[in-house]
């Protein structure tokens, strides 16, 4: 038998019609087309998806196990995604809920590069969660983002990512928020000696990725944010593979329209290509994640796997400091907290509401022992 | 007022929360912070979102539509549809429906390049529906591809489709497969004087697909599939400006038909970006699209719209030839049909069923002036 990636979907269906329901999907996730007009053997017991297990998870859905061939992936991470729910994402009674991924195809795609401990000792930053903010609204001009950014420095932030809408636009190109922006946090450390790191999103076509991730980089900007399920999973592991002195955030923009369960796809595909953190949809903010689903995302995203870097969890979406001791009750130390409009809310005490985040973050009783693998 | 799009979202809400739930979304999908805290006028008249209609569609559904600066958005597809549907694609409550868009933006865009028009010039195909098959299992080699591809065009196929599961596998690479397919179809042609256009799936990261593009034209291919949700949108768009001279067939894969409504996302979107050809899944097939969205879909991709080609709708997706004359009554002859699995079923008698149903299609009596506009 050839190496195997399993696939668990969850299906709406009836107990009658669910295992006639779980070959078919077998079949569109491989082949997809009659078994009966298949002559060749080798396809037959090696190519076509295996059921292997149905379990009813109770409410009428039921657990798919589909095992499928790792040849037909390859090692294209987009053509990875199409087999494991490129024609099945059409059919509205089936999400992709998880999928265990041969330890050769992990190791292949080589997960994140700096990632949790990478992360770490880059920054010098120990037995505490990173905190970072968010640059916004779009519609302001470099000079405007700089400013703010500055001023968010000033409140001891780590990390400052740009809001995800901003882009290249025609009123805040991207090459002038860089430079700007960079410029600001370099004099914000000259005066007082701490350096926050920006992360500017970067969008477009390859070419355009790759032109904006070199323009980072000569600002002296060693992390990006990017949107993987928009700029396509090939291109983000393509960058992710020639930039490997970049820090990797990624931006869960899109990812919702796929009806794929975000543990799986932030907490290990995303990982897998090289996320260093990924950003998701806190519970109890505006979206609709669950606790559970939370805890799920950000354990995938730091176990122990195949040898590779664990990934930060960036729980984020409508996120306020008086959170802050619940956020690292529920995720422990290791953890990027992220606030962006409730500071940005502060208006003229901007750097201050940024420090009293800062020091709940430093403040907060950590467990004895949480998170020193990493540190 | 800047130019703006309009995006209207289907909400699951009740009368009372409709209201502020349609604000909510306008702001996430413009400046994603309180506008409290936002003092440029600017910003506030042009970039934040504006609810301009809220109509009780009834079941508990909403249309709500919001109006979006298109300057947000800029040029690039990836951040139009970032702008659209990037965050509330996270919010299990909305759809995104539809959208309405400046025609600046059409036209920057440009729309097809071939299009209906050019693919019946390029094809000489005139006063009928286009017919179309896939090649598959992934499994074969690349002759035994070939050797298939050869019995489809005696047939008499007008296009001949590789599977969306073929890509660049180890056991069939793209290379080997397309010269040798391209190989088989012109010996075809020389015996039969019918060429059968091959139309081979492109894969991956947009370097690979620029070569796998250069290499089909090598070969004397002129139309190539792209999976426009998987490669990024930003990168399906590059390659049709890059080569306005190839047809470029949409693959619907990873799509996710609950979210996006498919008439905007392959009639309006795809079009938009350049898809000559938009293959999706046809009523009463495999997948659930109900007879109005099929509708929708192939009226928005052949309408009139600021001055652009218009794109061939192909209906597939467990299709037989018994529904021939049905899909035609359905669609008219501006359509191309796709049948694969089912052909592929006759084994010996393949070559026979192909010619059956293409004259299914060419001895249909279609109504009189049909899609004459673009003949």
């Amino acid at each position: 038998m050839s190496s195997r990636l399993t696939a668990i979907y969850h299906v709406r269906s009836d107990a009658r019609a669910i295992e006639s329901r779980a070959q078919a999907i077998a079949v569109e996730q491989s082949v997809e087309m009659p078994l009966s007009a298949i002559d060749d053997a080798d396809i037959l017991n090696e190519v076509v998806g295996k059921v292997e297990d149905i379990a009813d998870t109770g409410n009428g859905l039921f657990a798919v196990r589909i095992g499928l061939a790792a040849a037909t992936a390859g090692d294209d991470p987009g053509q990875l995604v199409n087999m494991l729910f490129g024609n099945t994402s059409l059919q509205d009674d089936v999400t992709l809920y998880d999928a265990e991924f041969p330890g050769a195809l992990v190791r292949g795609f080589g997960g994140p590069r700096c990632g949790l401990a990478g992360l770490r000792r880059r920054t010098g930053i120990k037995g505490r969660a990173f905190t970072c903010t968010a640059l916004k609204p779009q519609g302001l001009a470099p000079a405007k983002l700089a400013e703010l950014a500055a001023r968010f420095a000033r409140g001891g932030i780590d990390f400052i990512k740009d809001d995800h809408g901003l882009a290249d636009q025609a009123y805040s190109p991207y090459m002038a928020r860089i430079a700007a922006v960079a410029a600001a946090l370099t004099v914000v450390e000259r005066e007082t000696g701490h350096r926050a790191r920006y992360v500017p999103s970067i969008t477009g076509d390859l070419d355009m990725l790759r032109a904006q991730i070199a323009a980072a980089k000569n600002s002296g900007v060693d992390t990006v944010m990017v949107q993987p399920m928009i700029i396509g999973l090939s291109n983000f592991s393509r960058l992710v593979r020639e930039n490997p002195d970049v820090a990797f955030f990624a931006h869960p923009a899109l990812s919702g329209a796929a009806r794929i369960d975000p543990a799986l796809l932030f907490g290990k595909i995303f990982r897998m290509l090289g996320a260093d953190a990924v950003i998701f949809p806190n519970h109890g903010g505006r979206f609709g994640y669950s606790p559970q689903t939370c805890r799920r995302l950000a354990e995938a995203a730091r176990a122990p796997w195949h040898g590779r870097e664990g990934t930060i969890p960036v729980p984020a979406g409508g996120m306020t400091t008086d959170r802050v001791a619940e956020m690292l009750d529920f995720y422990g130390a290791e953890v990027m907290l992220l606030i962006g409009g409730a500071l940005l809310d502060a208006g003229e005490r901007l750097s201050e509401e940024t420090a009293a985040f800062v020091s709940k973050v430093k403040d907060y009783q950590y467990a004895e022992g949480t998170g020193q693998a990493s540190w």
